[in-house]
């Protein structure tokens, strides 16, 4: 059941579709953990004990440099690519543009992924994380909502201290979707002098008023639970209706039209229960909804996420510049962005402007589309459409 | 106070644009009332002393074949256009397409206009509808849950029967957008000979699983709130929590990107309380939706709301036929669809497909689309750039 459940939202979609799996990187891969005694966010404020897992692809090059860092997505962890067991269904979420001869070539690269602080997951075995479900080692207790207030600068500066503690010298790239993208860019105004290219994918350089008002309908069901009690559940009663609610709107603002139109058209949930008949009978397309949301409560902790809405809401690149157009001046990085035809959060209309303001920056910009019956999630499910746009990106 | 509600959402949008209004109608108009002492359901449910507003704009021919029937959206009413007094600070909802020489041209026809069953503000003072909050007879208390099922096909045989009342022998076109457009679709199959032309605007002739998806998010908020209790809630404290949840939800669902990036950006809700200071501290995006949705609950019922999704989820024109393409068959009208090329609920692609299948199955159909910033409400808001279409279709 666990198994099952790990297999993430990814196989979830792809099972209505049988997408055929193409094994980009054809091997088993490892979590590996990465452990500080003590970590300073960027508030000042300090976390002991703080561990993150990591997986890497490929082999570090003799002048350490030919590093690409993958840094994965709200629902996501480090699990980017490859089987940890040969029997597993599905591979890392990127594995179509992961492995040898792919654009991110683990013939050339070395590829290193990690789980984020808060990670929405942490009870998913393959999830190392420290967050708001962490044992406070000061009291032995959850943290709770006590967890410090973590932003997408704190998410950079640990993957940071990873790369060094791998003696990286140089980050070819680094990319993502989704929040990936967003710690991208942040990558890109954080250590300008380390990162040679970025790819963010689904993202825009900070966050605007109309994911905002997304990011409150995601957290606001689990506060209204009252089983939430302010974050104070551990070791009881979860907030388990709350958090199902803000799961199933979550996947269905991350998709599209399309897909749940193919996937469930108006069918019942149940042949013998006419939706005509009773307020209760449902279409499929509701009890499918609910139904995964549901299991993904197994491995998806109430708070992790609240301290994730924050740190996405709080995103924008302009944090610690004067102004956004400083920030901008910051980046040396070439950019690829990668947008998707059908996102409803990250819109294409957004991250065009951005391209724009890029380009009339002077920056070296272009930006790719995917076209996607997926909507948000195409910049994970389709991904294998930029794979030219990315390696050209890459060899230049 | 109750004044300031009763202006609708369209002006909470309207605001954040200062849009121009054009006064279509310029004249005062009235609420009647429609009243039967008993309806019957397709279901074979009756319902006693049923009443429904209306409004009329333009004047009746003397062959009473000269009528234009308008049907409301999801939180809407007749309230089309014109104004009640001429203190009122904005018009019906489509002034801008009803009046003399504008498309729906009251120097030629009788525009129709009634509030349907379970109409979503039964505290408006301007809505007359019969729905879970009224009283039922038998009993002199709220219907609450008891109130029986209904579908889009009775929302429009009570438009049957008071068009019926008014002498109305034919309809040059019926015409209504999102829920009411719904209600158009349902008016070619329900009276064929009736009808000449049908106007649907941002609907599909059946709602898809996307939507069905949707509607379950919409209602699941009231029905987690304790406070619902099954829906007995009347005279007692009402489910406030859920039901701003669901109408934040709705009103976001409803627009796009570029509306509330232009409205809010990144802007704090209060200029003294970063949103980076504490989890409390919120972004303008935030509280603006937040602020709207709570006042929308002065009017808005709960248990309305879920009749009223429950009557969409069901609606598919093939209901009483052996199939779709009979249903399609049975259609005379003459039909311009319209649709909003940002629309996340009735999607421009599924419009096209349904204009595809309307044209393959030898229908006289066209479709216009409209560029709106406003999503789905687009439909609403800048229905204007349909008029020359609307005009041409009603030349035809």
């Amino acid at each position: 059941m666990k198994k099952r459940m790990a297999l993430g939202f990814v196989l979830f979609v792809s099972l209505f579709f049988a997408c055929g799996v193409v094994w980009g990187l054809d091997e088993i891969v490892e979590k590996k953990t990465f452990a500080l005694d003590e970590f300073t966010l960027v508030s000042g404020q300090k976390i002991s004990q703080v561990k993150a897992g990591y997986e890497t692809y490929g082999t570090l090059s003799p002048t350490k440099d030919n590093v690409i860092l993958i840094c994965h997505y709200y629902s996501g962890n480090s699990h980017a690519a490859g089987k940890y067991a040969a029997t597993d269904k599905v591979p890392g979420y990127w594995d179509k543009i992961i492995g040898p001869g792919m654009p991110f070539d683990t013939d050339k690269y070395l590829i290193v992924s990690s789980d984020t602080l808060c990670n929405m997951n942490p009870k998913d075995p393959k999830v190392i994380t420290t967050g708001p479900a962490s044992i406070n080692p000061a009291t032995g207790k959850p943290y709770g909502m006590s967890f410090p207030m973590v932003t997408i600068r704190d998410f950079v500066n640990l993957q940071y201290k990873l790369l060094q503690s791998l003696g990286v010298k140089k980050l070819q790239a680094v990319s993502g979707a989704s929040m990936g993208g967003v710690q991208t860019y942040e990558w890109a105004v954080a250590y300008p002098d380390y990162v040679e290219r970025i790819i963010p994918v689904i993202a825009t350089p900070k966050l605007h008023g109309w994911l905002l008002a997304w990011l409150k309908l995601w957290g606001d069901p689990i506060k209204l639970d009252p089983k939430w009690n302010h974050g104070d559940y551990y070791g009881q009663e979860e907030p388990k209706e709350g958090l199902t609610y803000s799961l199933m709107l979550i996947t269905l603002s991350a998709l599209w039209s399309d897909w749940a139109d193919k996937s469930f058209d108006r069918k019942w949930a149940d042949s013998q229960k006419n939706p005509s008949d009773a307020f209760e009978n449902e279409f499929l397309a509701e009890a499918a909804l609910h139904k995964r949301a549901f299991a993904r409560t197994l491995m998806a902790d109430a708070n992790s996420m609240l301290y994730l809405n924050k740190a996405n809401a709080l995103f924008d690149i302009s944090q610690g510049f004067s102004s956004y157009e400083e920030a901008l001046k910051s980046i040396k990085a070439k950019t690829l962005m990668i947008g998707a035809d059908t996102d409803l959060l990250f819109t294409l209309p957004q991250l065009r402007q951005h391209a724009e303001v890029f380009k009339m920056a002077g920056k070296t910009v272009s930006l790719f589309e995917i076209k996607s019956q997926f909507g948000h999630l195409g910049g994970v499910l389709d991904i294998a459409q930029a794979s030219d746009a990315i390696s050209k990106c890459l060899a230049e």
